[in-house]
C-alpha cells in the first residue's frame, strides 16, 4: 500500500531568476502512517514570488530552504488515509507541504479548508487564502482606505495586487495599476482597474505614473519596491499612505536597489508602513465574510495561472519573474 | 528720524556649504511709518539649516530666496515706533523678517511674543519656538512615545534634536543621540543622553549605532536622512516608528542620497512618517505649558550658539554644516 510521490528539491541556490537547473524532481516512497498521522494527495500547490527569498543563502524573515530536501509552500490537498480522529479520507486540507504530490504528516500540520461556495477549490491558494487576505489587511488596516482615495497598486496583476485592485474597486475607489505586458494590461482592464501602466512599455515609469494619476494618489499598495516606489514618492499627494507589502523588484538580485526620493516623505507628510499579514489575523474572518459576499454577487473574480504537473513547477517558477503569469500561479498536481 | 538698517542679501546661489561670498551686507534707510505699520529693531535672528533649501534654484515646499533682496527668517525684536493700535514701543515681537537689523512692516506681519518666565528671550527662537515645538510634535504625536520605548535621535545636538532628546529624557526614556565632534558629545552627555555616537569619529555608523543600541530602538526621530537613516533601518526593532523631521544630510548637495535598506520596512513592520510642524499647531499650547513647567523646575536646559553682529551672520551660517554650533544658532543684533 506504499505510495510513490514525486517532490521538488532545491539543488543549488539560484543567481538571478531561478531556472529548472536549480531544482531536481525526486521520487520517494511515503512512509506508513503512524498514530495521529495523515496521508494527503495534493491537488494544487502555490508558487509565490517570496519563495525566492528562501532560495538565498540567508533571509531576514524566515529559515531558508535547505538544499536537497523537499521545499515548503502552501498546498491544498485531499486526505487519502488517516490515523487521526480529526481527519477522514476525502477531507480537503491546507498545509505548508507544497512542492510535492503527496505526503504523510502529523495531523497537527494540517488545516481543514473552508471552501468559499462561489469560488473554485484552487482559490484556497489565492483569493480565499492568506495571500488574498494580505491585500485586504493592507488596504483596510494599513492604508486605511477612506472615501475618495485614489489608489495606486504595483504588481497589480499578481495574486495580492489583483485582489488589492478588486477590493479598492468594490469599495468605490479610482484605481491605478502597474503591470508588465499586454496580457496583464488586458486582465486589469477586465477587472475594472481605471488606469493601467504597462511598465515594460514605458521608458520613464515616473512620467507614466504622473500621466495615469494626473491628480496624484492617496494610497499606494506596493508589491514591488525599487524604481516604482521611488516614482511613487514623486507623484503621491500630500498625506498619502503607503502600505508596503513586498519588494519583488529586489528578489532576484543580490545588490540592494537604492531609493532616491524618500526625502519627499517629509514635505509631503507621507506615512509608509511595512506589514506582515500574520500580525493581522484577527481581521481574517471579516475578510472571508466580505469575500464570500462579493463572490456570490459576482463582483469578485478569482484569477489563477495554472500549470499542470509537478515536473513543470520549476520552469513555472521562473515565469513569476518574466511577467507571464497573471493572478496566483499554481501547479495542478492530481 | 530715518533709521539706517543693515540687512543680509543672497547674491548668488551656493554650491555646497554657503560661504560669505554668497551674501552681501546692504545698508538701507527704513521708510517712514504708514498707517498700521510698525518699526521693529531685531534683537536676535535665527539661522536654520532648512534655509539652505531656499537658497537653491527651486524648492519643493516654499518659494526660494530671490537674489539681492532681504532674506526671510525668524527673528525676535522690540517695537521702536508704531502706527498700529496693536503694538506699542517696547513690545517684544516675533516675525519672519530676520537677516536684518531693523524693519518697517504692517502690524499683521508681527506676532506678540509670549516669554517663558524661566527662559531667556532668545529661547523664543529655540525651545519656546516652533522649532522646539517641532521636537514635541514629532515625539508626542508622530512617534507617539510609549512607556519603555528606546529612542534614537539624529543630529541630536541641533535645535530640534537637542529638544527632542530632552523631551524623551523627561518622559523617562533611554535616549541614543548622534552628533559630530567632542563638544557636541559633551553637551549631549550634559543633558542626559544615555548613549552618544560621534558620527565623525566612527568609520561605520551602522556598527556604532548597533553598539549604542544593543537591543535596538523603538523610535527614531530623524533630522538627518541619508546614511544615518539607512543604518537605522538595520538596527530598528520590529514595529519601530520613524518620525522623519529633516534631511540635513542632503541640504548641501544637488545629488540625491540613496537609501539601500528601506526594504527592511516590511519584514520589521516599520512605520515611517514625515511631518511638517505647521500641521500640528493645535498641540502648541500643550507644549508651551509643559515647557514652562520643565523650565521652572530646572529639568529643561535651553541651549543656543550665539554670534554677535549682523556682519557675522554669513560666516555663522556655514558653521551650521561644519558641526561647530550646538543647539539653535542665533545672531544677536542689538
Amino acid at each position: 500500500m506504499a505510495t510513490i510521490s514525486r517532490q521538488v528539491q532545491l539543488t543549488s541556490r539560484p543567481s538571478g531568476v531561478p531556472t529548472p537547473s536549480n531544482f531536481a524532481i525526486v521520487s520517494v516512497t511515503l512512509p506508513q502512517l503512524g498514530d495521529g498521522e495523515v496521508e494527503v494527495r495534493n491537488k494544487f500547490m502555490s508558487l509565490d514570488p517570496s519563495m525566492r527569498l528562501l532560495m538565498r543563502e540567508q533571509a531576514f524573515h524566515a529559515p531558508v530552504y535547505a538544499l536537497n530536501t523537499p521545499m515548503s509552500g502552501r498546498a491544498v490537498g485531499e486526505v487519502v488515509r488517516s490515523r487521526s480522529a480529526d481527519f477522514k479520507p476525502g477531507d480537503i486540507v491546507l498545509s505548508n507541504h507544497g512542492w510535492r504530490e503527496g505526503f504523510v504528516s502529523p495531523a497537527t500540520d494540517l488545516q481543514k479548508a473552508q471552501l468559499v461556495p462561489s469560488l473554485p477549490i484552487q482559490s484556497l491558494l489565492s483569493a480565499a487564502s492568506i495571500r488574498g487576505f494580505t491585500a485586504y489587511a493592507g488596504m483596510m488596516r494599513i492604508a486605511a482606505l477612506r472615501p475618495g482615495d485614489v489608489v495606486f497598486v504595483s504588481a497589480a496583476a499578481g495574486t495580492v495586487g489583483s485582489i488589492a485592485c478588486q477590493i479598492a474597486k468594490i469599495k468605490g475607489h479610482t484605481v491605478i495599476g502597474s503591470a508588465g505586458g499586454p496580457a496583464k494590461v488586458a486582465f486589469l482592464k477586465e477587472i475594472g482597474v481605471d488606469h493601467v501602466i504597462d511598465y515594460k512599455a514605458e521608458p520613464d515609469f515616473g512620467a507614466a505614473l504622473r500621466k495615469a494619476a494626473p491628480n496624484g494618489f492617496d494610497v499606494f499598495f506596493d508589491n514591488v519596491g525599487g524604481s516604482q516606489l521611488d516614482a511613487a514618492f514623486q507623484v503621491a499627494n500630500n498625506s498619502a499612505r503607503f502600505a508596503l507589502c513586498g519588494t519583488i523588484a529586489g528578489f532576484n538580485q543580490d545588490e540592494l536597489i537604492p531609493l532616491y526620493h524618500s526625502n519627499l516623505t517629509i514635505v509631503k507628510r507621507l506615512r509608509m508602513e511595512g506589514f506582515v499579514v500574520w500580525d493581522h489575523q484577527d481581521l481574517f474572518p471579516e475578510y472571508m465574510r466580505e469575500l464570500s459576499g462579493w463572490a456570490a454577487s459576482g463582483k469578485f473574480k478569482s484569477k489563477e495561472s495554472i500549470e499542470v504537473g509537478l515536473e513543470n513547477a520549476p520552469a513555472a517558477y521562473g515565469k513569476l519573474f518574466s511577467g507571464e503569469s497573471i493572478g496566483a500561479t499554481l501547479v495542478k498536481l492530481d
